[in-house]
Order: C-alpha cells, then structure tokens, then sequence
C-alpha cells in the first residue's frame, strides 16, 4: 500500500538485491524509519524487537533471515545455526515455523553454493504467496463492499468499522481486514472507516497511520463509541481480523471484538471477518470454552506511548500509583454473531457445514 | 469515604466555619491536594476549572459559592452578582442552577444581615441531601450484593463491573454506583470491582482512586474486557451511573455503558443502573431517538494525560499526526438490557410502570 504515494511492501529486498528492508513498526505511527537487515542475526533481531508484528510478516522476515545467513555462509552447520536462532525468536507465532522449516525442507539436501540464491527465491515466493492470499480476501471482501454501494446513491459514504490493525503492516502488502477496505477505496467507492482504537496496545494507531497514508478517510474513536454508531445508523458494516477460527466457526481476535459483535447483531449491521485460511484451527470447537486467552502484563494497561508536547516521545503512566491492571489480550466472538468470513476461496458462513464446504482438504474428518 | 483511613466528603468547611475545602480533582488520580475557597470567585473558578466535577458536587459547590458571597458582601446587589457569575460556570449541570435558585430565593427577602448564616445553612442541607440520597441508593444497592453474597460461600468474591465514575467523588459523598459497593465491603461483603478505563477520558483512574484510597479491591481493565470477563462468568453484577433517564427508563450514560448492557444481557449478568430520581427526565420517552449526544473534541481521544518514567506529568498525544478523531461522549442503553433501577426509593424495573410507581410525584400525566 502506498505511503506518500509510493507503494510499499512491509518486507522488501534492497535495489542490491539481497539487502533486506523493513520498516521499524515500534516506532510507528509516530515516525517511518526503513531499517536494512544485513545479516541473519539482524533478521532474528527484528523479530525478537518487534519491529516487524504479524504472523505473516514475521514469517516473511525469518524466511528472508534463511536467505541472509546462506549469504554469509552456506555450510549445513550455519544453516542449521541460523534455522535455530530464528525459530526461537518468537514463543508462539505459527508462520515463524512454517516459514522456516519450508526453507530449511528446500536447502538442507542441496549443494551449500546454491543454497543462497534457492534460499531468496523461496523467501520471495512466501512473501508473495502472502501478498496473493490477501489479495484474494480483498477481492471477495470488496464484491460486499460493492453490493452496499449499489444500495445508495453515488455520493454516500459506506462506513466500515474495523478493530485492532488487520492491515498491510501485519502482512506483506494488503492486510486481511483492510484488503477490502483498500480494493474499495482503490476502486472509487466512497470509503470511511472507524479505526477502534484498540486498547491497552492501541494499534488503531497503526490502522490510523496505514489508512491515512493511502489516503482512505478514517476517525479514530474509542473502542466505546461502536455501539452509539451502530445504533445511530453510522455503520454500514464491520470487518476485522482473527487470530484463530474454530471448526464452528467461533472467531478469536483482539479483546473487544466480541463487544463490537453484539453491537452489531443487536443493530443488524453485518459483521464479517476476513480470514486467511492459516488462522483456521479445526481442533477446536468451543472457541469461549476451548481457547485459552492470553493475560499480559498490567502495564501494557496502565502505561500509554506517545508524543510529548515538546514533540520527544513517552511512556505515561495513567493509572493511580499501586493499581492492579488486568491485561486480556483476546476474546471469543460466537460464530452466530458473525455474519459470513472473508476467505482467499471466497465466502462462507461462519458455520461447521460453511468451513467444511470451503475448506474440505483442511477440515479433516467430522466431529459429529 | 476514606482517603488514607481518614473520611472525607468531596466539599467540606474548614475548621474556621467558613472556607469552603474540595480536591482539586483535576490533579486526581496522581496527586491529592485540597484547595480553600474563600471568596465566590474562587468557588466560581473551582467549577469553570472543572476542580470539582459531577452535578451533584457542582451543585453543592455552586451553593458555598453563595454563602462565601454573602460573607463577603450581602447586599442585593452582590447577591444577584453572585447567582449571575456562578450559574454561568457550566453550560449543562442540571444541579448547578437548581441549587442556585434555592439559594436565591431563600435569600431574596430576607435582610443583608442574615443572608451569610442562611446561605451557608441552605449550602450545608445540599450537600447533606445529596449525601442522603446516595446513602439510600447505597442501602438499596447493597440489599442486591446481599442476595448475591447468599447464593456464595463465604470466601468467595462478588465481581462487580462499573463504568465511568459514579462515585464519591463526583457527588458529594458515597456517589451513585459505587455507594452500594462502599457499603457491601464495609460490611464485610468480599466485594472486588473491574473498573473500566472508560476512553476517552479515562475516568476508570478516578474510580480505582476512590476504591484503592478506601481500602476495596479492584482491578483496572480496558474498556474492551468486559466482554470477555462476562462470557467466562468473571462478574457478577455491573452498577452503572446515569446522566439521564427517560420515561420508559432508558438510561443516558458515559459512551460505552450500551456495549457492557450488550454482554450483561448476552451472558444473563445483572445489569443495575443506580438512578438518582434528579436524573429523571419524563419529557423523553426513546432514549436513543430523542436524546441528542454531545460530541466533544477530538484532542480528548488523541492526548493522555500520566505520570511520565522522570516522575513528572504529561499529555501524550497517542495518534499519527494529523487523524481526525471523533468523540461520542455518551450513549444510551435501552431499557430492555436494564435488569432494575437502585433509586434513593428503592427498586423499581426499567419500564414506564416501574417509574411512575416508585415516582408518581413526579412523573406527570401518562404519555399515552
């Protein structure tokens, strides 16, 4: 997506070609700072820092990190060195691993002086496979856009409500949420979104920055205003994310997604869910009761980051001294108040019988 | 209730019978400090500054305002000067000119040389009404935690969720919401409240300031929580406030309050409003039609206000440059997600029945 009217990925190779380039998302939204990764250890770096977030794209960084180490030295031992030192770069993000054992599968039984430039092609291909996946949920996800748009007339506004940042900087280009909301807005359909501010992390702020930047019109709200404009006639329909979808259909993203589901139902406005087959976990049924949320620390709570009014940046501290924070970073949205998922095969309902139709090599054998 | 085991109201008189006492509260949660208000024009100021908040406390504010006026001169003129300066404080309290006209009138025909000791006794039976009133929305309230206490062992906790801040000090003592906690834990009730953060004014750091300072458990959560917390049976009961509450009984409350009704009534969690019966507006009957919303600024949403790590205070503005920020700062519940009114009459339910019930003085001629 475009930044100043230049389009970037979130992961790209340098004009020499194997200099890997990645914007330093912690100090977005507040300052774009492109940063080369030289080297293996840069690229593990990155992940561990958290200056590239998102499955994806952290699958894409640790791919490229394969490619970077067999640039330095293409013997089985660094490749075995350079497969551990990333894998363990992040606890829990599924891409990382798969990413890494795909190219670890591609190298390990050829000869060290091709390994490089396999290693890059490979990165290239999961980069761009990424990119084709939220393209696809983009397409599907605008032909809803399109169909509210033949209901009004040329000058009204559809106004999408979106949670948390399921956008291009969580991906390779596109994003999963945002990719309809792009393709529309790309298309001449008259646009606005309500960016949730996300709290404790706030990456309504990253929603902010990358809608603002391609130049899609947004206002950034609490995540307590939904409600009032769903009610109010305000929202035309929600799209957001998910982190993990269950065989019925039960939807685990962002904390306070839930709430922006029930709003909805309860003002029939259509919630979708954009999601790219990977979050799909058929092991699991019961989203509310199987899946385990994650608490974090209280101080992702209590303390905010931002622009002083001397233009540096802080941490406050925003909570009274000695309180107790409680930090629940997901939550469960019940597959019956989801409207339909977004997926890169098209639409389903968000159902047992939906997923199993669209997804039937996936799903494995029935749980009834 | 108690600051440090010492009780406080939030307006009191000084030892010296006449200087009026509050906290500035805009220094709250991160710094205690009272002012003295010793002329009308500091009382004045007290208000326009919002030092003091809640329409209770400004009305029992806006009251001493009158009574510091005639200390300083009773004569006609300045008693007219009075009422003119302090009615014109705040654009919207309800109480601040119903206090001032009972002062005014009270004054109004008796002699310059009785005025200071009458305004002062008018200001004294405000602040101590008000008291009363939350004391008996406390007493029925608490009769709610009672019943729940009973189905529990003794050990266990009784989760309540409140938002916003209806307490202490945004009346003049116990508040509306929290006076029913207030009294569940000082008669040993094991009561802990999650206390939303309440965006985007962050008004949950007053409520975990009132709690904390009285010594009642509580844990500090992001407005998105809430949700979560319901569906996995971690409250048993939320206690809002209300600004407005129409005939049928639907309840205008800070922007947030209808997506935490939504879970309540989703997740079969009581869900209380306490009603003060000045709240009480039977000149609307749809709550979400006819009441209009107030949109604030946009700066209230993008700027925070904490302690920076140097252990001085900042605002940090938590946006990307240049995003327009909307700011709804109300919104209403319909009555249908409202399990009962607590008043200072007691129950009623939150319907046109239950009201003209418990308030048949005054709720004038039926509406159909």
């Amino acid at each position: 997506m475009k930044i100043n009217d230049t389009h970037y990925r979130s992961v790209w190779l340098a004009d020499d070609g194997h200099t890997v380039e990645i914007f330093d998302q912690t100090k977005l939204p507040f300052e774009i700072q492109i940063i080369q990764l030289r080297t293996m250890k840069d690229a593990a770096t990155a992940i561990k820092e958290m200056w590239v977030r998102g499955a994806p794209l952290i699958g894409a960084v640790a791919a490229y990190g394969m490619a970077l180490a067999m640039r330095q030295e293409s013997n089985d031992k660094n490749l075995q060195q350079a497969y551990d030192a990333l894998v363990t770069t992040r606890p829990t993000a599924i891409n990382l691993k798969w990413s890494l054992d795909r190219s670890y599968r591609a190298l390990e039984h050829i000869k060290p002086s091709l390994r490089e430039e396999i290693a890059y092609r490979i990165a290239n291909e999961i980069a761009d496979e990424d990119v084709e996946l939220c393209r696809k949920i983009g397409e599907h996800g605008l032909k809803i856009i399109q169909k509210i748009a033949a209901t009004k007339s040329v000058d009204e506004t559809i106004n999408i409500l979106t949670h948390c940042n399921a956008g291009w900087l969580a991906t390779v280009d596109w994003g999963t949420a945002l990719a309809p909301v792009y393709m529309a807005h790309d298309a001449g359909i008259k646009v606005h979104v309500w960016v949730d501010e996300t709290r404790p992390r706030n990456q309504g702020g990253l929603t902010a920055f990358e809608l603002g930047s391609h130049g899609v019109p947004h206002t950034l709200i609490a995540d307590n205003a939904g409600g009032h404009l769903m009610q109010h006639g305000k929202v035309d329909l929600c799209i957001v994310g998910t982190d993990r979808t269950t065989a019925r259909g039960d939807v685990c993203n962002k904390v306070g997604t839930y709430l922006k589901a029930l709003a909805a139902k309860a003002n029939q406005v259509p919630f979708y869910v954009a999601l790219p087959s990977p979050t799909l976990d058929f092991s699991v049924w019961d989203g509310v009761k199987e899946i385990p949320i994650e608490q974090r620390s209280g101080e992702e709570q209590s303390h905010v980051y931002g622009l002083t009014p001397e233009g540096g940046r802080s941490w406050v501290n925003t909570a009274p001294s000695g309180t107790t924070c409680g930090n629940y970073a997901f939550d469960v949205t019940p597959a019956e108040l989801v409207t339909g998922l977004i997926t890169e095969r098209g639409f389903c309902n968000a159902t047992e019988e939906g997923l199993r139709m669209l997804f039937p090599d996936l799903c494995g054998k029935p749980s009834s």
